[in-house]
């Protein structure tokens, strides 16, 4: 490695502790501070794991920002941060840079609750720009704060969704000066798409097209009749010389926002030239830079896919050190992408359509042997949503996969487009529940609240593969929206391609009798899991509970209900989601409903933000693991023993 | 009117039922259909509303398409479909047509369970474009169907959404040959906002323009050298030309579309020739077609916003005869907007918010008085919540004042963009709970819901203009998100403009106290009045009953709660809003957890879509009106009593 070459001698980096440290730096040193910093984050991440390829991207970019910009009292704001390691290792958390993405430690993405250097939240892609408008307009008539700067940090992928056009389309409509820099690394976590992107790679500027530009102002200048519509007109008709020369319109021109670039992004001294230039200009500007993911290690230039976040590695030889074995159960995602190509083999009816996430939600396995069949419409998951509503509408089997936390971009899709229409569109909601180190930003914790108002919808969640399966079988025949929400990660066993079968709606089973218990668990989804080691340490105490596995949020398992409300003293709920109008929220209502006098207990998420860190540190956090259920259980028991 | 002058013996529109009558017309007998089209809508909304300006300009385009298109087997696919009324008489629903919005009656939107010449769902703007998307591609893989055409008709004002950028930005991925026409009259219920909008305003094709294009391409094509690549280049070398003529740079043709256009949306015979020119390319194609909203009715043109949707008129003299007068009380949304300056004038922070709804807000009146406090977004619901929160992470106080059912696009943006970084951004949601004639697509009955399960977002419903006026003012130091839902339509009282004040967060109040009531009665929002006028019923009966205003959701008035659990043997809950996860479920919940024997009945939206008909109707239909009330109480009472 660079590191040992170098020698800690010559370490810029460790005289670095913040923006203004930096900017002590010079210019020519820039370049040594980038590798510096790019080894830092190889050491860090081949031992503690994180978004590696596009952090390493967008690390000169993110030294010339910080350079040429006042920073923290200037603004940047990140769009997906996880491009953003450099500039937390430069504001500051580099001593902490080693807790990334742990308990306690620092977050993976950008957060103002952690430093004054992060202005913004940066989980879900596209909201940058309108959130560094807000900021810009706000600076603009703030006492002291007029002179402030305001950036935008967006990625190519991240553009190409409504909310980031949204956003464009806004910039120019209010005083205020906003910069974008459109970081473009020609691919989101998968392969982009989009009109948008093909657009941005065939974009090319003359070279001398600013001189030219400039030339003309500078005439008109000199002449002392540079008016306001004069600059206007020469801005438009140098565009349309540079249509001409790029072969190609220049969208965000047309959205009034000036437009520079396309420019070297690991080229850290011209990037800081340039971004001085234009850096007090008036009025929404955009700085196209060209960046390569993974840059300066060659493993993640050549796959940067695999390399978004690679695990633990070897940083010497590009060894990955987590593979998975042939002994391990299969990833929920695999589960769902390898049942959708059997599906779409027996049913030519079948499709599946995702939102940026070929490979995270493992549709890219219908892609690969069906690529007519599945669609990835970039990170446009309001569009998914609608655009399979019209799937279904011409006779379509839609199976649409979103993140359960970027589902909720499409909330009102799913009610307008889908269900207000009965559309027999199937929602594949992976990452439900905690996902651990990726924190707040993505848990999915909300989607069993905000589903279960939508009349017509149906809600179900596996406990195991084979659930999973048949669950996904059963959509073939539904025709009503139909939810199927999964966490992330492995779910139970290596042997899971079993046959697969319709299952009844509505129906839940009960999975352990033990004769005369006055406790039962009711479970959705793989909180089953829990609940049966539960059962199991509570058995050796001596205490007897019944565990039903409801499968069905929506419509719940009224015989189960009208048993538990009967047979038992203590109901106890576990779910992987807020527990605020929830799945067992929902039970004790419909139990409370028959009047019962069965005491109800809820586990889950309470109403608190969750954090980062692992699943199980999670949670036991909440409330609702293994231990919390035996918890649970005793704390009842002894109370209706003491009565 | 014209009817009389031109005679009932020349009713072209009394044969026509179907648009195969229509296409039974000679071509130059369009222009009379299109009037007589025009004094039908004329006359029937003069005395049953709806929406007059939109629906007025968009005739001739609508006998356009059918009279070229094979519609119900080719698609025609509205955007916020207000604007077809012309289609669904030229569809089956002549005769019915009095019967629009009424309960029972055809709704005011296109809605394919009312037709199946309507193809899909279209009472949210922006939706069309992936909707037809998905349709198209649905027909080319579907046995019989691959050459049925598809037609998406969009506004300039939904067409400035991030919905429907996503559906541009994805038409050209796969073959489709969808046809998109861009309805442009210039504004959307208010004027129209952004940079898309300044960009279509100016854009102008030269005459010459698909002449020189279609003579290239014809030279090539003689010479057999028309390769699929050389036509790419052609077209790219022609848009380049374009753009020198037009001055503008081209965004659908960035965006790889097809542009045709502007042409004039009210010479019907022209339209038809150009769409049959356009109908069969192959590709996503786009038209603009310019239209003048309220076309042929003078009053509606010189005035577009008022004739949006005007109440009932004179058709003779355009006067309208609901005009409010001074003792009515006001509007819900107008305490809202006048509120908002008097804050606006007292706190320099305080800034307004609203996406395409200036006037349907009354956030009109902030932008009137202090123009660069105000912001509408346009059809941006997205971006209008991202924003303020970018405006709030700037200091300011900013409200954001969006209907019920339209926040539903902002959900992730309230999670993401606000809550999670507790930012205060004040909700002002408007039109929540049922709004009427509307219907379906616009009732706002799931906003507790999905709202209550965002930790440390707070929840608040005025009962009357002081208690909103209060609220407002407590937004003002308040440090965390705060939502606000209203209803639609009038408030309570004419002398509303009382001084304002704090209100304690989390805090009811009783309102009727009836001495030994063995039900409470607790209500959210205006619902009050209802529980009041039930209260007063059954005293009149002998039944006693105390009355609560929670007024706020979250947090819950823990004293009342605790109060109600040990009072009371029935506690009844009523909500403007979807019962599932609402106000009263979640006191039943909190209730029964206190292992109380307290009786719990929940009253509001029950778990089916609302159709339209006027708010008491529906109201009725739901079971929470005043005499739902008044049954709920004395089903309870006479069950105690029997006991």
């Amino acid at each position: 490695m660079k590191a040992n070459e170098e020698g800690a001698s010559t370490s810029l980096l460790s005289q670095v502790n913040s923006p203004s440290d930096l900017r002590k730096l010079q210019l020519e040193q820039l370049p040594q501070l980038c590798e510096e910093i790019r080894e830092f984050i190889i050491s860090n991440l081949s031992v503690n794991p994180g978004h590696f390829a596009s952090s390493m991207g967008a690390v000169d970019l993110i030294v010339a920002l910080h350079y040429v910009f006042n920073t923290p009292d200037d603004h940047l704001v990140w769009d997906v941060g996880h491009q953003a390691y450099a500039h937390k290792i430069l504001t500051g958390r580099k001593d902490s840079f080693s807790s990334l993405r742990t308990l306690g430690g620092i977050s993976g993405f950008p957060t103002p609750l952690e430093s004054e250097s992060d202005t913004f939240i940066a989980g879900h892609a596209g909201n940058s720009i309108s959130a560094a408008l807000g900021m810009a307009i706000a600076d603009k008539s703030t006492p002291g704060h007029e002179n402030r700067k305001t950036v935008a940090i967006v990625g190519d992928a991240s553009i190409s969704g409504g909310l980031a056009f949204e956003g464009l389309n806004n910039a120019s409509n209010h005083p205020n000066n906003l910069l974008i820099i459109l970081n473009d690394n020609d691919m989101s976590i998968d392969n982009n798409v989009g009109a948008l992107h093909s657009y941005l790679s065939d974009l090319t500027t003359s070279a001398g097209y600013n001189r030219i530009r400039n030339k003309m102002a500078g005439f008109f200048r000199k002449k002392g009749i540079l008016t306001e519509s004069r600059k206007r007109a020469i801005i438009r008709f140098s565009n349309s010389v540079k249509s001409l020369v790029s072969k190609k319109q220049n969208i965000f021109e047309g959205l009034n926002i000036r437009y520079f670039g396309p420019m070297d992004g690991h080229d850290v001294v011209k990037l800081v030239k340039v971004l001085r230039d234009i850096k007090d200009m008036e009025g929404p500007r955009l700085l196209h830079v060209c960046t390569v993911k993974g840059k300066g290690y060659k493993p993640a230039e050549e796959n940067p896919t695999t390399w978004h976040a690679p695990g633990k590695f070897n940083p010497d030889t590009g060894e990955r050190l987590s593979k998975p074995s042939k002994d391990d159960a299969p990833l929920w995602q695999d589960v769902f992408g390898q049942t959708l190509v059997e599906l779409a083999k027996s049913d030519r009816s079948v499709t599946g359509i995702t939102a940026g996430m070929l490979s995270g939600t493992s549709i890219g396995k219908l892609f690969k042997e069906m690529p007519d069949r599945a669609f990835d419409v970039g990170i446009s998951e309001g569009h998914a949503v609608t655009f399979a509503g019209g799937l279904a509408a011409g006779g379509k089997k839609p199976f649409v996969a979103i993140y359960s936390s970027f589902l909720q971009r499409s909330y009102d899709n799913i009610i307008h487009d889908v269900a207000i229409q009965g559309l027999p569109v199937t929602f594949c909601i992976d990452r439900a529940g905690i996902v651990g180190e990726d924190g707040v930003t993505h848990h999915g914790l909300f989607d069993l609240a905000y589903l279960n108002c939508i009349p017509g919808m149906s809600i179900a969640s596996p406990a195991d593969e084979e659930t999973l399966r048949n669950l996904m079988h059963t959509a073939l025949s539904f025709n009503a929206p139909l939810a199927i929400r999964y966490p992330r990660g492995k779910a139970t066993t290596p042997h899971w391609k079993t046959p697969m079968r319709d299952i009844e709606k509505g129906k839940g089973r009960q999975v352990l009798e033990s004769g005369n218990a006055k406790t039962a668990i009711l479970t959705l989804g793989p909180s089953l899991h829990d609940a049966l080691k539960a059962a199991r340490a509570l058995k050796n105490e001596g205490i007897e509970v019944d565990v039903y596995d409801m499968i069905w949020m929506k419509p719940l398992d009224s015989e189960i209900l009208r048993k538990a409300a009967s047979a038992y003293s203590t109901v106890i709920t576990v779910e992987d989601g807020s527990v605020i109008g929830g799945f067992g929220s929902t039970i004790a209502n419909i139990l409370n409903d028959n009047n019962k006098n069965v005491k109800v207990i809820n586990l889950g998420v309470p109403d608190k933000w969750v954090g980062h860190g692992s699943v199980s540190q999670l949670k036991e956090i909440c409330g609702y693991d293994t231990a919390a259920i035996v918890d649970a259980v005793k704390k009842e028991s002894s109370k209706s023993a003491s009565l």
